[in-house]
């Protein structure tokens, strides 16, 4: 079970950034993402609506107060990791977190309070250079999953990979 | 040597993602970054100064026209991949593609003209899920350059892993 966090999504200001936050957690393993910050139904909805189309039981949901969530997992037995360019390098301690089934990743915007720092289990850098939140992610979630790829059963749409071009195959809707 | 393109900038809405772009190309091995769309000197400004707070030697730039960049890149022998998650998925490819000692990777935007897929010598997908140029991007990257990290000569700022908390040691400037 891999649980996404992303901190203080702003209105306007990280409307594509969070989505992309999303999307790439669906892609890349995870089994759900939790948005703090300004409420945005649309950003949900808009990851929601790729998940019924794409398959999978991916879910994006939004909660308001970060430490509560963080608690709450920690008491769920998880192990929390929170990704920042300040922290260990993600190569030294990736096999201490592939042991624990459970994962809680956090990902902040632009500035992260200073206690996440200390609530979490792992403060993980993907490089020490100032760079995107998205990307990451992408890397940690690659790393945790390593060769398994995820499945999205029950797509209505599904791509089928092409050398040149587009094809993209559509089930028929009951 | 590693170009990226990013296709079709747009002011406003394409701001931060493409600066994210730019940050994780310069983070995870590339050279330099060439933005096509419409011109946004900000952005630029803020990715070139990362690279000098922060060391090494890349670059990010602007040209005007897309077609033009890819066909003086196949003359100079680059070897063209475009992300897509229309196309063929990385594993079965990026052997063949680190043959290439010198690769352009494409990144698009929203709208990804169709010549673009016919110019490129490789179409690849990170998944065929929806996701993030900038997730894709980072992965492609990563499996590109293996366990080689790039290397940031001449930080000013340099960032000291930490388990917890942040540490940031600056060079005394000349």
């Amino acid at each position: 079970m891999i649980v996404i966090l992303r901190l203080g999504h702003r209105l306007k200001r990280d409307e594509r950034l969070s989505t992309h936050v999303g999307l790439a957690s669906r892609a890349l393993g995870a089994d759900k993402i939790i948005y703090t910050g300004d409420k945005d139904d649309k950003l949900l909805e808009s990851i929601n609506d790729v998940s019924q189309r794409f398959g999978g039981s991916f879910k994006a949901t939004y909660e308001s107060g970060w430490k509560k969530i963080m608690n709450d997992y920690k008491k769920k037995k998880y192990c929390i990791v929170h990704l920042t360019m300040y922290g260990m390098p993600l190569k030294n301690k990736i096999s201490k977190i592939k042991k624990s089934k459970k994962v809680l990743v956090i990902v902040g915007s632009e500035k992260v309070p200073g206690e996440v720092y200390h609530l979490s289990d792992y403060n993980i850098s993907v490089t020490n250079q100032p760079h995107s939140e998205v990307a990451a992610l992408s890397i940690f979630l690659k790393e945790l999953s390593g060769k398994k790829e995820k499945k999205f059963p029950k797509a209505r749409l599904r791509i089928i990979p092409q050398e040149k071009g587009k094809k993209v195959v559509e089930k028929g809707r009951k």
